[in-house]
């Protein structure tokens, strides 16, 4: 069973999404043939700074590896070394119905949002396509946004198989990913870059002690008891903490004598222990000079010779070369 | 200064073809550095058949070469062979404003005439863009009809050039066709195989004689003088006869006393005289087995080199690989 997943580069990571996809993600690996790309391709459709593009791109790798992907178990690779997934999109391209791709939730919702509508924001399904068809990827884990456009690639692969040969491609199916538990940000909101309110994976233990110091919190005093619900500390806290410390904490909350300069110490204590080992394999991979091209080169190495074979299989079906 | 022609293998090719689109483009080699390629990637949105095109490309070839394409003086090769023009279609895509595409007239004058609007067909003109920036080229010759593709390209390389630095790519520059003689088919119309009303290049001897004979003609008696003005016969003469031997033939339509099927058995002569050499140089292409395949691969070579240098320009300044 092949299982496909894109991992979109578009800046430093945090660890809201550390565990909202990084670990879901990096389950994938033990339940069958996992392939992972570093989506850069789609990422042009957005970041249009070369630097910060080749940056984020290794800063993605180099999490990914230090967080457990394992390179001998997977596969992981940058999208933009198997150029043949352009060529495949180009021919899917021809017999996509325009119709198909205008009815794209994803495209019309980021429009409405004021992102400029671009050819290839438009384009990216067909490219979405020829990522998933390339690899004969049986299942594809998406967030319930992206399911459609697993959909349209089944859509395109039924229209190829129906012009130009059963059997052309096989037809991948969606698993729709649980609502992973939102991670709270610095402010109560849902963690995410546009709240400029996130803890990024790996931040300095300076930096990293400021913001979690600076949690907003009430007024209650120190020898009150302290709201349990809605506590953005106590939320962060479980997702880091063992479940006796855990439920230590909210004891301590519902008795009152611990103030929330308290807490966020053994917060602060609990996401540097919880990230500890991930940091120190990051401190390996980061003083091993050439280690993560020579994961990326291996994978995609493996990647192209699978993607080459699809292809010229398509090209002799359409009539190219 | 560099010229780009693309040429589109969409079936058999006729002597309307040969005196507007060959003849013009088979010029440009003795005017600069001419790049010539078939361009399959784009006849797949409107060939959904894998041998047919295969077969269209191979009579391209072999009629181009038969013509006096000489693959000494110029680049000569197969869209499909230079798969990095995909991926330069992508990379360009993901700063073209969709606006752009929609006010295209070309797509739209299509999808009126009942062409199904295919995704491919939409963004035929950046993959056009790719084809024409990917090599650099200073010149595009084009009918009236593309003028406004090659506006398209340059408008996506300012943008490209704003975005990711000037000097990124060259801007070319359409050179308009003039509008060649229209040449008349067998039913008097405009010769197109959308009227079936064709004469193939190359026609064996036996279906050539049946076409030409075959020809409308009015019902003025033999001895009678007869309509010069929007004859057939005179129109396709004047493309194939000597000056003296097409004056002859206008004298006797005014003079009356020779019947339609003389000047028939004339014109018959005639187009067998002047494609005589191209038949017995496409006589020998055939014969030579492997020199079509040799050619385009030695194209392709030197197509690809350029291909990739400017491509691997692009990925730097954009950010892959």
């Amino acid at each position: 069973m092949r299982i496909l997943s894109g991992l979109q580069p578009s800046g430093r990571l945090h660890i809201g999404n550390f565990f909202g996809m990084m670990e879901p993600a990096l389950k994938l690996q033990h339940e069958g043939d996992a392939y992972y790309f570093i989506a850069d391709y789609h990422s042009l459709t957005s970041v249009h700074d070369g630097k910060a593009l080749r940056s984020y791109v290794r800063e993605l790798a180099i999490d990914f590896l230090a967080c457990g992907l394992d390179p001998d178990k997977c596969v992981f690779f940058r999208q933009s070394d198997v150029p043949e997934h352009c060529e495949l999109s180009w021919i899917l391209s021809t017999i996509t119905p325009m119709g198909l791709l205008e009815r794209c939730t994803s495209y019309k919702d980021k429009v409405a949002r004021g992102i400029q509508a671009s050819h290839g924001l438009f384009a990216y399904p067909v490219l979405m396509a020829a990522d998933i068809l390339i690899y004969d990827s049986d299942i594809v884990p998406v967030g319930k946004d992206q399911k459609q456009h697993v959909e349209v690639t089944r859509d395109i692969a039924i229209k190829m198989n129906e012009t130009f040969g059963e059997g052309l491609f096989k037809l991948p199916q969606p698993r729709i990913q649980e609502a992973t538990a939102v991670v709270p940000g610095l402010d109560g909101q849902k963690m995410s870059k546009s709240y400029d309110n996130t803890i990024p994976l790996f931040e300095e233990p300076g930096p990293l002690k400021k913001k979690i110091m600076g949690i907003k919190t009430d007024s209650t005093p120190v020898e009150a008891p302290k709201p349990v619900e809605g506590s953005s500390i106590l939320a962060l806290y479980k997702l880091v903490a063992s479940q006796s410390d855990y439920d230590a904490m909210v004891a301590d909350h519902l008795n009152g004598g611990v103030g929330y300069g308290d807490f966020k110490k053994r917060l602060l204590q609990g996401i540097t222990d919880y990230f500890a080992p991930f940091r120190a394999r990051r401190d390996e991979i980061i003083a091993d000079k050439g280690y993560v091209d020579k994961v990326l080169a291996e994978g995609a190495e493996k990647a192209r010779a699978v993607a080459r074979k699809t292809l010229s299989r398509v090209r002799d079906a359409v009539g190219l070369g």
